[in-house]
């Protein structure tokens, strides 16, 4: 092999060898199979140091080019064709170690399966459209581009549009949260709360505390942060804190996130013991909690227990929610109730990630939220919701196999179903999408191996007919992946046939 | 001192020495003043780590009950008056360390700032109110819910709304970057793209260079990452990339961030020569090019030179840009054009971020760029902007003190200008803003200490006649700093008093 190394260019050394030994591959003078020298002999032979040709090697192994083996060296691969006339940027070797791990992409698929007009789907968690609100959206646009003018399209502070932060404070208020205007943050979405408490919180290798199921969104939230990820199990009083008791001892986690009411995916309700339990946990061991109250408002028999927020008297709790499914996601707001310590911490990490939430959004949503729109909005919206929990529930009972069993969740978005465990998830999936209806697979809701096989089931987004008809569709697929299913171990993992 | 430790109760042990030793302090057993016993005594008294003693004596300090000196030992500061009823959550222990750093909070303040009315301001960068087609929102506002309804309410991908990704990739073909749909990332504003991009491809400790003067939003992105930032100068032809070439020999940077057209904040083009330059030396290191492309349609004295991207023959350039300037920053909406491996990395971190950017926003700017509005807007802009950067440049020509020197961009928002190294800008600021005018001192936009004095004046927001009175008071309140300003070194740095 003859390389020659030109110490007086800029170019740094290893990238010469990457060079020149690229050239040599792709003109065929090093063939399929060559050995490359030993980087030790090849540093001495070069004169360079071992780590040059380490990094060199390291690049032609990112470039598809060589392969090595402990034990049997770097040999050259067969070289891609056509040889590329440019040499391509080696990407993967650019991204920061964490993330270059891969990742389960299935939270945007199924963001993209919503656009599909073909597919039922019971997949994600959005409002009726039946019952938004584009009427008045209209309206209030009109108004609002003739009273406020510019405003609307121009910036605002990070914190968030005043006025909004005011209804907001008073709105939490009246469910008692003693909040001020100033207590107020508004996200881009509580997808963004998650993010940026994250940031403010989460050191890589932090515990962080979740249930088990959680939200699917915060996973990636806290990966990001490169957090260990610890899941606590979820009964119908929600979570077990006698085992978070337990964790909290072995692992000193840096923050608790949960979502005690109408809990998604699982719709249990936290009872009120277990949040005094909590609570007193949190203090003891002096940790943050993060509660997430999206689904608190669409209680669909009686009242919603207190929030942890309006039970804590430490000011320990960090209390998120957002319009998104009172309302509607599309303009992603959202907002936190934080101490002023915290807040301004917040503020400085969303300058840095979006400078601010859209102008446009909070205008609307205040002038929604302070004419009282908001209220009546909430009440048809219970009544709506009520009506498809009970149609689905209903659809679900009809049909009851014993590969299925579900509660009915007394508020929320979901019903959390169980199936036989020897059904393969992705093949269920995937043959249910071609009859035309599709669910959350419930593994997109654990951090860890989840401990059986669930689906989580949108109610909310699809009429009444569309719940009956997608319903009946998916305990067809589930009948027939049950009678292939053998029992674990038998034959290993099973795969139904797309058919 | 008399502690005991509970070791069956599941409270930790450092947590039941601080809860003792606190309440010792507030009850009045322990003085004002009292010396705690050294760490490793107390310990061995105990039978415990000396990492657990150590652990509470951090903990009493951040609540502010004691301080400790090397040498000097652990003593107890006078107990806050009234004791609190509730032992406080000492959130700044609980944050990450890189967080808990003061930051400059400048931004956020001027944001606040921009929305009295009784202020000039050249301090942030907002197009003029009167060029806002508040009529064209309005009427696509009506036609959109009409003709769409339900999902411009509702969730859209991740990746942005098709059609919006589709007329920007046409839109920036016609720039001469080569980009298909599926290159173009929906960006949540430009901030959010250096945002993601640090995410990728920043781990702690990791080297990025910036632009000195940079755009100052960069810097809270960068540093969030825990990035290392390194300035290279600009001149009047861009990017110095001699000193580039330098840096990156020793230093090895992950990432270069550069705005080559009407450069915010200092208005410099970078020269074709350098251009092609810095490509070159990106290539030879492996490095990857942030390209922010914010301004370069605002052009008021001929064509702007073509983009790195443009330029770029290897796909290393990650462009982004944004509506927020060109158009209007209320709905936060700015694009990415990247490589497809990027973008699928980029997504996945949106997804934790904020999961989409706002759909009414995107629906909205789609009907805009694809009937044909965008183009004419922008006509419109480039003629009143450059109106109002001569107005600035000849109001500050007017009354040139040689305390104030500027060159006159080409393109872009800003005139940025440098005055006498005597004058201190925090005093200056105030003063100006207690005259009704506030600018951006230059510092904000600098990652270490500034090569001189710089203020950045915005003129595409203000009024013809408000860059007139505005201009004229700072100038005065300049002339007066200068008379009190001393030559550096004689006595000190000078703070204005203010009057």
């Amino acid at each position: 092999m003859d390389i020659t190394i030109d110490r007086k260019s800029g170019e740094p050394i290893y990238r010469q060898l990457v060079r020149r030994i690229q050239e040599m591959i792709l003109s065929g003078a090093l063939p399929e199979g060559f050995r490359l020298p030993p980087e030790r002999r090849l540093a001495e032979a070069l004169g360079v140091n071992r780590s040059t040709v380490l990094s060199a090697y390291r690049e032609l192994k990112a470039l598809g080019l060589v392969d090595s083996h402990v034990g049997r060296g770097t040999a050259v691969l067969r070289p891609p064709a056509p040889p590329p006339a440019v040499v391509g940027v080696p990407w993967r070797q650019l991204f920061r170690e964490s993330v270059a791990r891969s990742h389960d992409p299935i939270l945007a698929d199924l963001l993209a399966f919503s656009e599909r007009k073909d597919i039922i789907s019971f997949s994600i968690g959005l409002p009726a459209p039946e019952l938004l609100p584009l009427e008045t959206i209209g309206r209030f646009t009109t108004e609002l581009l003739d009273e406020v003018g510019p405003p609307l399209l121009l910036h605002c502070p990070t914190e968030g549009h005043t006025p909004l932060r005011e209804v907001i404070a008073s709105w939490v208020t009246a469910r008692g949260i003693h909040a001020r205007t100033s207590d107020v943050l508004i996200l881009s979405g509580s997808q963004q709360g998650l993010d940026l408490v994250a940031r403010v919180f989460i050191d890589p290798g932090d515990v962080v505390v979740v249930e088990e199921p959680t939200y699917l969104g915060a996973l990636p939230a806290f990966r990001v942060a490169q957090a260990r990820i610890i899941g606590v199990p979820v009964d119908r009083d929600g979570m077990r804190t006698d085992v978070l008791a337990s964790v909290l001892e072995h692992h000193r986690p840096k923050l608790i996130y949960t979502q005690p009411t109408y809990q998604n995916p699982s719709g249990a309700v936290m009872s009120l013991e277990r949040r005094r339990h909590l609570l007193e946990l949190a203090s003891r061991w002096n940790v943050p909690i993060l509660e997430d109250d999206t689904y608190s408002e669409l209680n669909y028999d009686g009242d919603a227990l207190p929030s942890l927020k309006a039970l804590d008297e430490e000011d320990r709790v960090l209390y998120q929610s957002t319009f998104s499914k009172v309302l509607f996601p599309g303009f992603r707001v959202g907002y936190a109730i934080v101490p002023p310590v915290v807040l301004r911490q917040l503020v400085l990490a969303k300058q840095g990630a979006d400078l601010h939430s859209n102008s446009f959004g909070q205008y609307l949503l205040e002038r929604f939220v302070r004419e009282g729109h908001f209220a009546s909005h909430l009440e048809r919206s219970r009544t709506e919701y009520r009506r498809r929990r009970d149609a689905m529930a209903a659809a679900l009972e009809r049909d009851r196999s014993s590969a299925l069993e579900f509660e009915r969740p007394l508020g929320g978005f979901y019903i959390w179903c169980r199936i036989s465990d020897g059904i393969d998830q992705s093949a269920l999936l995937a043959n249910a999408a071609q009859r035309g209806v599709v669910f959350l697979p419930g593994r997109a809701c654990f951090a860890a191996e989840p401990p059986g096989n669930f689906l989580r089931l949108n109610f909310s987004h699809p009429s009444e007919e569309a719940i009956g008809v997608g319903v009946q569709r998916l305990l067809e697929v589930i009948g027939e992946a049950s009678v292939l299913a053998r029992p674990r171990g038998a034959n290993g993992p099973t795969t139904s046939p797309v058919v």
